[in-house]
Order: C-alpha cells, then structure tokens, then sequence
C-alpha cells in the first residue's frame, strides 16, 4: 500500500466504518435475493468514494445534523445501480475481480435490482428534506444514463474526438462526483460559494478519476485491476489514449491502430502492438498530464476553505485519484 | 367503440389533448435517439390512464395551479420505463401490437433509456416542490422493481397462492394506480380523508385492472389484445385464473394443466385445453368476479366526494377498467 493510500485510510477510517454499516442497514429490501444481487457489487471491496467525498464535503461546511453517513448510501446505491445495468450493457465478464451480477442471475433480475437501487437512492435523498437534493440526484441520473447511450452509439468510431470524449465522461462519471460534494453542501446550508467551490472540486475530480480509469485499463494487470485489462477495446469503448495516439499517428500506423481496434477477437501480441504505439504518440503521457491538470482544477477549488485535517483529506484523494492502481 | 367507452373519452377529451402534448415537450433529451426508443413506446396508443387519473384527483381536489399535467406524465414516463424494462425482462416481443422496443434498439439502449425515462419521473415529481411526493414516488418505484423480482422469483411455480399472486400485483401495478391519485391529492392540498379515499379508489381500481389484463391473456385474441394470447403462460407467469382452476380442479386434470404449464411450447390446441379447463373450474368467473369486488370498493371509496362530472367520469373509467375490450 503506498503511503498516500495508507495516510487517507487512518484520517477515514471510522467514516468508512460507519459508511459500511450504513450501506448494509439502508438497503432495505423486502425479498433476499434483491439484497443478494445487490449485495453481490455492493459489498465486493468498493472504494467507498462517492459516500466518503459526501461525509467530508458535509464536514468541510459545518454540517450539524446527523443523516450524512444515511444520506452518503443514496450515491453508492446508485453508483451501483449504474454498474449492474452498465456491466450489463457493456457485456462485462468481470467487476472488482468477481463475476458481473448477470452472469450469475441474469439480466432480467440484474435489470431490476438495479431500478431498486435507483428508487432506494432517491428515497433516501427525499429524506434529507432539501428538494434541491432530489433535484440534483434526478438530473444527474437523467444525464448518466444519456452519457451511457451516448457512449454506446459511438462504439467502435475511430473518428471520436476528445471533446465529445469529454461530453460523455462529464455525463457518466463527473457530475456524479459533482453531485456528491454539492448535495452536502446544500444539507449543511453551506453559502453558494463553498457549494459552488465543492461542486467544482468534484467535477474535476471526476473527470480525472474517469481519465486514470481509462489508463488502467492499458496500464495495469487484470489481477490489479478487478477487471479484463484491455477490455475497453475490446467493447468498442475509445477513451483519450487511443484518441489521440490515433489522432497524433502517421498515416500507416493509423491504419494498424484501426486494424486492431475493429478486430474485436485481437491477440495478446495485437494489444501489445497498439500499446506500444500509444506510447510512440504520447496517447499515455498525454491522457497522464491531461488528468493532473484536472486535479490540480479540483485542488485549487477548495481554496477558499481553511486549512483543517478534512480538506487535507480531500486534496490527498485527488492526488490518489492519479496515484491509485486501481 | 362502447358507449361508456365513448361517454368517458368525450369527457377528457381536452385533457388527453394536453397531456399528449405535456408527453412530448417534457420528455426533454439531449440525445435524439433517446426520444426515438422512449417515444416508440410512449407514443404507441397508450390508454394514458395514470396521467389522465391524476388530472382528474388534482381536478376532485379543486386544485388550482398549472402544474397538474406536467406533472401527470411523471407517472406515464415511469409506467413507460417499467414497460421497456419488463418486456425486456419477460422476453415479449409484442407490445401494443409493435414489436418490443429491445427487438429493434437492443437490450443496452433500451434499459438505459428505461433508466432516462425513471429519472425524468423523478425531477418532474420534484418539480411540484412538494417532498411527500416525491417520496410517494420513490417508494412506489422500489415496489415495482421488487413485485417485478418477486414474480420472476415465482415464474413457473404451479404452487403459487392467490395471497402471493395478490402481493406481487399489488406491488407491481397498483401501487401506481395508488399513486398516481395520492399525489395529486398531495399537490392540491386535499384534506387527509380525501387524500386516503383518493389513495384507496386507485389502489382497488389497479388490483381489479391489473386482474382484467390477466384475464385478457386468456379471452382476448391476438390482434384485439396488442400482444400475444398466452403470453403469460408461456413465460410461466401463474395469474388468478389458472391459480384458482389448479385449486379447484380435480386430480387428474389438475396433473394435465400442470403439464401444459410446463410446457412452454404449448400447441394452439394444448392452450384451447387449458382455456376449457380454467372455464370448467371456474378460474374465469372467479377472477372476474374478483375484479368485479374490487371495483365496487374502488367506486365506494369516492363516496365522500360531492356529485361532480369529474367524480362521474371517475367512476365510468372504474367500470370501464373491467368493461373494457384492451
């Protein structure tokens, strides 16, 4: 464990604690195959960061009540509401190192679990009171689930630029980040620049976290990773590295990216082939730098807080963001 | 065309206007193939019965904003969502007499879009600035997604009880019935003894609906019925009829229903069997008289409201709910 992780985990280690018994007790099903289903994901040694960036945003202004370890569940829940219908929806074989939820009950169960988790994320953010709650969490499943169908209908096109790589990450990933520091600002009464300061700290963050994601997946093992390295491709799925390798690539070696890119069945050696070209055109330099600008971003957001032992907290796990593996 | 038929939709004539047009100018996407698979269904000649019972609660409520039908397509694009995530769990490949919507787009697109169209349902809920409602919702959300796990749960089951057939419809139809008419009551202000009758003329009034469409499955032909006779039996989905001809009958044919039951391949003739049987041990009669009960409680319930065309045509469409041919 490096360093970072290991001084981030002592400052958290009893939210985590409560955020694990809270995601247990808040779930709440009537029948034990929905918790089955969802516990399947849910409790599989997830990173917890949404729940934790909502505890912290909270503590960064103030808040007095006691419902931000409950609140904190609503976007776990629905973090892997996304996950069950988007393993689905990518054809994923692995997630967190163990079988997709599909795969062991199908896609007609792992469908509607799913919409539970949604529905219990919501009804557990209408308990905050704060309708501006609902109003976030609603638009921001709106928008996931546009980004997601977004992605799918430009799967496999060699010709996605960076911006519109960048509507669909905002879409699918940066706002839910967005969304968990801004909705505790608005349950702690915090004024709008220190909502709006922690709205940006998560965008940013988000966009960034989504980046080193991209990255794993030409960077890291399968046995780090939890899931198929190499497995975006092989979905169709082209983030910034491969965009701009592809982008910054002469004309033959263009052609051999694409080659390998719409051979969905590629060998080892063919991965390792476009690998070695993405790194020849700066596609994993550049998709390194791009993600540390947008921490820095987020970092410099936070700014108009004083110092304390949350925000250095908080700046600890954007620089993780980039650092992680995983 | 019926002539309650006639007399209920020369009534709501403007309203379904207004509703038809609220439909299309919230649906609200950025993408237009999301318009394209919500709007294939949503646009497909549905009854529009939700939005049309929540116009005519706020209506009975004496409510007097602008908001009531906006708000009634929240529960239409929430129906319309657990249609594109049920046909796809249940494998149909009919619906309102067009093919399935994941036949054409695929299961990906399609549950996505599913999810766009449960949140949109959410911030239009929210939209009312009324957090009871959306509470209502987000519950009445959960219950559907579990009626519908539930069921799949029982699929097959021959030994299925009228009790359990009760909780899974309760859960996964009128449950929305209910809401439908409790939140326009929330939204208008109502009184609790109005709001608890309003609540209870849909909760009775989706039981018997939901036991006609059951009943439909075995009386109706094909291209009266929109999708296909002997659906439900076919994906091994046990209703009220065949739960109480299995009850009823004896021995010898309680074992020959079993074995068409279980044959998911039944031939025309198999069915006609099965169908004579339900008939001979009064699994028809029963569920309509069944239904017939729960209209009347449904109508009862309305009792407290002064005479007014709106409560008239509110207890036309709870005759219409058994009457109807669809």
């Amino acid at each position: 464990m490096s360093d970072l992780k290991r001084k981030i985990l002592s400052a958290v280690e009893s939210d985590l604690e409560d955020i694990e018994k809270a995601l247990s007790d808040n779930l709440n099903p009537y029948l034990d195959l929905v918790s089955d289903v969802a516990g399947h994901i849910l409790f599989s040694g997830g990173k917890r960061l949404r729940p934790l960036l909502m505890v912290l945003s909270a503590r960064m202004c103030s808040y007095n009540g006691n419902y931000e370890k409950t609140f904190s569940t609503a976007l776990e829940y629905l973090h892997t509401a996304t996950l069950l219908h988007d393993d689905l929806v990518d054809g994923a074989t692995l997630r967190r190192g163990k079988t997709v939820a599909h795969a062991t009950w199908g896609n007609s169960i792992t469908v509607l679990v799913g919409d539970y988790l949604l529905a219990r994320a919501l009804s557990i953010s209408a308990g905050t009171g704060r309708l501006r709650v609902v109003q976030v969490l609603a638009e921001l499943t709106e928008n996931m689930s546009q980004g997601e169908v977004h992605q799918l209908m430009r799967k496999g096109d060699v010709k996605l630029t960076e911006d519109e790589y960048l509507v669909v990450i905002r879409r699918k990933t940066a706002v839910l980040f967005k969304a968990a520091c801004q909705v505790s600002a608005i349950i702690a009464d915090a004024p709008e620049d220190k909502e709006k300061a922690l709205s940006e700290y998560g965008f940013n963050l988000g966009i960034a976290f989504q980046m080193a994601d991209d990255l794993f997946d030409y960077t890291l093992q399968t046995s780090d990773f939890g899931k198929e390295v190499g497995a975006d491709l092989r979905e169709g799925k082209l983030t910034l590295p491969v965009i701009y390798a592809l982008k910054q690539a002469n004309s033959s070696d263009r052609d051999l990216m694409i080659k390998i890119i719409r051979n969905t069945d590629f060998t080892t050696d063919d991965f390792k082939t476009l690998l070695d070209l993405l790194v020849k055109y700066g596609g994993i330099d550049y998709t390194q730098e791009t993600a540390a600008s947008y921490i820095d971003t987020a970092k410099n957001a936070l700014a108009l807080f004083e110092p304390s032992p949350t925000k250095e907290t908080m700046l600890d796990i954007a620089d993780y963001a980039l650092a992680r593996r995983v």
